[in-house]
């Protein structure tokens, strides 16, 4: 008999198959007793009637613990009923391993103690669907890059130095030196480009914030594109492609996962070119009207970003910030040095920002004052220097951070469920 | 006039065009210049005739710096003389920035120093073409995975515990308390395989070991599939396509880049299905008949494995190693506990050792003894104890090293050119 997975049942219709999975669920009735089987690619219902199997069989249907992992052999059924349109009508039934009593039950846990248990929250629906959104979401964003000649680098996660500024640096013992967890690859990316033409670095990134809120974690993902020749405009035009590209590919890949994760598609559907492009100066007149107080200077928090996105409804661009809150690498506005030609892009429905970029500053004789501006350590960045002593060029990058363009894509407030094994300022176990 | 990069040049034959990019290389002959134009996806060459363009153009094209930046506009000719079958007629030549002296020149530097400018080295035709097949391998293994419905998980960075024993761990400085950098992300994706079925990791991994080795980085980079309800020999089938997969997909795309590389592609032409599989006292068998004095349970180094790769001209799986030399997770052969149902992949050429992996011991029982018998701290694996306390099932995963693959199907010897900014005992810069 063959084992086939539940993605696949709808090929196998009317055939006698084999499914192997946990337990997710089960209910009886008079003399049927129904297992919701979860494979990791699907569940589907299981229905155990006392004249179809053997009496050892239909007793196990009726005690066997959640999340007990089995092999069900049975027949493939069409069910017009399941939101899959199929059922399994059980001949046999095999405990592989009897699971103890499961300590995520169907009542309301607080976050902490699913936390504790992630790696077996992780079989929840939602998360389940979280998980599957992620790995479509980031294959999506890779693909984009590599279809359009973008060399993938990885950047180091071990460095010598910190890339924007020195607080909220984790230090990690490095034989008998010091070396910092990586805040960003994008120094190392501009050397890349600057070989490579176009590169996009993929890989963890550090910061070790003792802020507490719904958009920070200690450990996440960017994908960071950097472009040699590239200037502003186009690439806020390759940043809207890979957010229309994503968000795409989710709606038409994870139709099932949105639907657990109770999202309306119906503002994602709007995600399309062209994204408005608005300057800082403007986003601050909006915010005032809207009647948060704020003046031309100050950096956005996530309060500012909330109101911002009420004025749109799809993602949008902010440009031309205030130099002086902005990173040291990041290009002046040649015609007003107060501005730095910066941009991010702001996630609507009150996410706020998912990407951070810009036009790096190419010459060096500026790149040297600003390091001076900033009281940074000149020495470990020599060598990033010298991008701009042999052979510097315009260029331009940015950032996305996985984490919060899917909380906004699945619909969830907070990034801590976005991942895996999330880590927080509290939270390293699992 | 059109920008068009190298790669894209056939399609604008006869035609004026724009290039971007660096001066490689350049030099005079009478009334012509030769220019090298380097732009990232490609080499081209320029030629500046006297006749065709102002005084100061010509002029430049004799002195100009070797790695300036420049805009070149010109006429694409064919030219069977050329690798890429096409030259450009200069019309004009604009300098976007003069390099200064380039440190790297055509004489031979030492190792070190040109790791020292690894930021200006992956500029050179071989360090360029190792981070074209880099992209193009590991972005062939995601492919892989993703295309059977494998769900792309990122296993944590940091992470409170070992996986693998407790030396060589890098130690992170988390808030008030220490975390360490994992070793490998398998554990965790065994939590996830148990929710999404079949999973692969990719990320970095940490190992501090001291040792100086060609085939240690102390961050290194893995993909690691890890599968529910799956035996060893479908998990070497799993494997043994993965390789061909990713060696075909080489082949395929980096066909300039081999012959940079100075790649003999014959033997990497041979790598088609099936591979030999050998058990670890076969192995041990074959060593001892060429020589090299080794006893049963001895752990193979990498003269054993150069040795053991002469004996086959295509990788090759050795199976059923001494459960000893092993991890505790391993699980046992149920007919000889001597054994471990462990595999690993060899590489040909004297290459050795690409993957590792097995069955994992599923046995809640089984698993607590091997803990204490490896004398690991059990409160921290408590998490892990729980996947065979809640529908333990058997399941298999390997891990492929990145830099050790991408060694071999290039032919360096060293994985430290592998990585665009490797790290190791005595090198953490740039």
């Amino acid at each position: 008999m063959e084992w086939v997975s539940v993605d696949k049942i709808a090929d196998h219709a009317h055939e006698l198959v084999e499914l192997r999975g946990w337990v997710a669920n089960r209910r009886s009735s008079g003399k049927i007793r129904f297992l919701q089987l979860r494979d990791g690619r699907g569940v589907i219902q299981c229905v155990v009637l006392k004249n179809q199997v053997s009496p050892e069989v239909f007793e196990l249907a009726d005690k066997i613990p959640y999340e007990s992992s089995v092999v069900v052999r049975g027949e493939v059924r069409e069910d017009p009923r399941s939101p899959i349109g199929y059922e399994i009508g059980v001949r046999d039934l095999i405990v592989v391993s009897e699971a103890g009593e499961y300590p995520i039950s169907k009542k309301d846990h607080g976050v902490g103690f699913l936390m504790d248990h992630r790696h077996l929250w992780l079989r929840s629906s939602k998360q389940h669907a979280l998980m599957r959104i992620r790995s479509v979401l980031t294959r999506s964003a890779q693909r984009f890059f590599d279809e359009q000649g973008f060399v993938c680098i990885e950047a180091p996660i071990l460095t010598p130095t910190a890339c924007e500024g020195t607080t909220s640096l984790f230090r990690v013992e490095y034989f008998d030196r010091t070396a910092y967890l990586t805040q960003s690859g994008q120094l190392y990316g501009e050397a890349a480009a600057m070989s490579l033409g176009r590169i996009y670095v993929y890989g963890p990134t550090f910061r070790a914030e003792k802020s507490k809120t719904r958009r920070h974690l200690t450990e996440f993902w960017m994908i960071e594109p950097e472009m040699a020749f590239w200037e502003l405009p186009e690439t806020m035009d390759l940043a809207e492609g890979l957010v229309c590209r994503v968000v795409g590919d989710v709606l038409d890949k994870c139709a099932a996962e949105l639907r657990v994760m109770e999202r309306d598609t119906e503002p994602l559907e709007r995600v399309v070119s062209p994204f408005p492009r608005i300057t800082y100066s403007k986003a601050v007149e909006i915010i005032r009207r809207r009647g948060t107080p704020i003046q031309w200077g100050d950096d956005f928090g996530a309060d500012e970003e909330a109101v911002l996105t009420e004025e749109f409804d799809k993602p949008f661009f902010v440009t031309h910030y205030p130099a002086d809150i902005k990173a040291f690498y990041m290009k002046r506005d040649e015609t007003d040095p107060r501005i730095a030609l910066a941009v991010d892009l702001l996630a609507p429905e009150g996410y706020g920002e998912i990407i951070g970029g810009g036009r790096r500053e190419e010459s060096l004789e500026l790149l040297e004052k600003r390091i001076r501006e900033h009281n940074l350590d000149r020495e470990p960045l020599e060598w990033y220097l010298d991008l701009r002593r042999y052979g510097s060029v315009p260029h331009s990058g940015f950032g996305l951070g996985i984490e919060r363009a899917i909380a906004w894509i699945a619909g969830i407030r907070h990034v801590r469920e976005t991942i895996a094994f999330p880590r927080l300022m509290d939270r390293l176990h699992p």
